[in-house]
């Protein structure tokens, strides 16, 4: 049910403070999380192998986590290193560590079998605190299925609808045409030109008509990384409708990832924001507020999805030229799933 | 598990107000109603056919419904008419129509096949503004399944227990006496005389004693249409314990209807009130008061009841002279479920 | 699932009113508990044997029970002895009755074959007005099965840990050291000295250093009765290691009771002090204090460590010295399970 050999995001990287033990839940496994003294990040799953008490209501003891139910000590490898009162440990008493590395600002975990775990499989995304852009993030949790999310960053006409009046008013060609989607190695490229668009607020300043490319990567399990830039209208054109050599007006980044919690909870990690010259910190906070406000519409339209869908789930969906991207991706995690 | 092929009452008629799409769920099944510009109420399953989004969370445009998640726009019979970005609509793009009539101050919907929807089958209910009487309307939820309130209402000897001091106090009749039972094409008609009571409040100008003759109708799934009449002392003797053919001191009328909206809840609609002569608006909004003061007790030991049977589902029940009612109604129900 | 032939604690008996009917849970069974005039404790099913309406909603009159939605009345044998209308009663119309005794301060009540209830099998605990002892009592609710609790009331290493800043700090021998392990008929019992205690607060004017005989009975389905003696320091060695037989310098007493209420909930009734003379009002609030809070901290890692089991019931725990006690309370209820 779940693809295993895989790096899920746990948290963004500031969310793991020095000293404490963190509690996550990546598809369906507890884990603790910790930083041990060379800023390595160590995650274990949050059960203890004596009686399974949460290894999170534990102890750092420097580099070690104490369980405190009934004082066994594991080093940051899982193996246990004291059991009170006993001199003689066994071979078997250890917990279950998963590899993780940083890539950027999120903490990825491979929850698959350690000797696959590949660093260098792990998309790149930028870190909240790269110099050329300006960027602000954040996170939310949907009661619905990673898939579902999925769908819905595969087909961006959405917008004109959910969105209508937060992102989509001036654009309805996100429903009324379709983009170019590449298949990749783990995923997607959905790329298109949005040619005549009326921009509002402070983006008016660079033109009252622009085209705008739109480009993105999405990754398995839910890797969204887009780059959106603005032209001067007629830019599209002079392209033959390709993608641009020049550097646009405007460059919007927006990197998302889904996280699967569990079967009806997902969690999804968010930033945007564009190059530093692009925007100020006062644009960037409106900016980053609608985004927001676009990602409550999603959740709310989501999980209500996910709720229709659980009353009768053997319903079957109908298909539109609008599911090519959620179709193909969907064919994707099935391959991943049964390998 | 449930009757499709029946009416249910899905809403008061002014609950739905016009330029809204009202959910509503009957027998497991999510509703999207609305009046279209004829008056006619259209409800249609509350999914769209594409990604399964609610069509409450769309918006209607003229007599059209359109789905917010992905823009499908529905006729009022279903059909989709629009596909953003999409020339050919296939013929499977629809959603599911459900057949509603309006008889009374009830919405009625046909849960089954739409051909065998027969409005003439809808049992005839008084209108809230009918000129003869003078009647307030109410609702409340059950968490039981609807045939533990269907019992409830068909035998009237718990008025002498569980609405004791609200009810049943000066007809202890209720439990000890017991009605004549008539099967009905759909249901049961229970009549009797209560003879001999001594009435309360402002009932008391009526006589020191009276003979009640108390009459209703039961049909599927749980409509209650109960006639009162309040006779002078003797009367009951005078007709031989028969039907009386006079018209009585004072008339009081009873109609309710349970809907089931799901296994463990149940939507209980009713009215009550009196010739408009017999009362005026002071006098029923006390006895409007004593009814809604009874549903609560009803409320709470039906609910408990529901919790008791699903902790053993399998135990039996001891039948007693008590449960004809009840008894020949679910033979009814199990007839009407093997159709 | 249950062992059903076994007395269990329903409650205190300062919680039964006289002229109530109280709602009790024991292994999944509903009750429905009440004094006779005679002072004997009545326990019901809280279920009527008619509909299934709970005997926790009716009414007493005089020692027997009448069901308040169709007015049946049973005797405190549970024999029904009125059903309103109707001069005949069935044999079969009872209501199901459990055998109960009062020892000491709690109400047992018999769950298994009435024929087999033998009150003499009840441990004998010590009444809250016992003159001999000065002692306060509560109950908490845990949401963990009950077996989980016991595990922790049979291996007090937990002490360093769950309750370190609590009970634990002076005395690291809890889990450093283990205790004798003796079988008793329905149970275990548990002794051991901890050498070179150093008391905190008022207990510090025993002495600097004492040695301490903890001692406890642990009997099925989770009662705990213990005393704990303070001597002066050398009184372990001078007995050999073995049971004193000279009174203590102060002398702890702590009773306690699991009942499991369901699969998932379970009580614990607990009582603690300490002689008369050892103790006085004020101090014993204190002692009190502490205990209530070792128990939440109780509470807070078994229900934890409950979610942690119930996410992959399969898992096998990881057996060690520090699981003599549970390890074979475990195998005497397999055996009583499967009796």
């Amino acid at each position: 049910m779940w693809v295993r050999n895989a790096w899920y995001v746990a948290a963004w990287t500031h969310e793991l403070e020095a000293g404490r033990i963190h509690a996550r839940t990546i598809i369906d496994q507890p884990l603790a999380l910790y930083r041990a003294g060379n800023g390595t990040i160590v995650a274990f799953e949050d059960r203890c192998c004596h009686r399974f008490a949460p290894l999170t209501m534990g102890r750092l003891e420097g580099d070690d986590l104490r369980c405190m139910y009934h004082g066994l000590k594991f080093a940051p490898d899982g193996r246990c290193i004291e059991i009170p009162g006993q001199p003689r440990i066994p071979q078997s008493a250890a917990v279950r560590r998963y590899p993780t590395a940083v890539v950027g600002s999120w903490v990825w975990v491979w929850m698959g079998e350690v000797g696959a775990a590949d660093p260098a499989t792990i998309p790149p995304s930028v870190a909240l605190d790269d110099p050329v852009y300006r960027l602000k993030s954040g996170q939310i949790d949907y009661a619905a299925h990673y898939l579902l999310i999925d769908d819905n960053l595969l087909d961006l006409s959405h917008l004109s609808f959910v969105h209508e009046n937060t992102l989509g008013l001036d654009m309805p060609q996100w429903a009324d045409s379709r983009p170019r989607v590449v298949p990749l190695a783990r995923g997607l490229r959905m790329q298109r030109w949005l040619r005549n668009h009326s921009p509002r607020g402070f983006m008016k300043k660079l033109g009252e008509r622009l085209d705008v490319w739109n480009s993105y990567d999405f990754l398995f399990p839910g890797v969204f990384l887009q780059r959106t830039g603005f032209y001067p209208l007629g830019t599209a054109e002079a392209n033959g409708g390709q993608e641009p050599q020049t550097p646009p007006l405007f460059h919007r980044l927006d990197e998302q990832v889904v996280t699967p919690v569990s079967n009806r909870v997902s969690r999804y990690f968010y930033a945007a924001g564009a190059r530093v010259g692009d925007i100020d910190p006062d644009r960037l906070d409106r900016l980053f507020a609608v985004t927001e406000t676009a990602f409550q519409e999603d959740k709310a339209i989501i999980e209500a999805q996910q709720k229709t869908i659980d009353r009768e789930p053997e319903r079957q969906m109908l298909p539109t030229s609008l599911d090519a991207g959620p179709t193909q991706f969907r064919r994707l995690v099935e391959t991943l799933l049964t390998a």
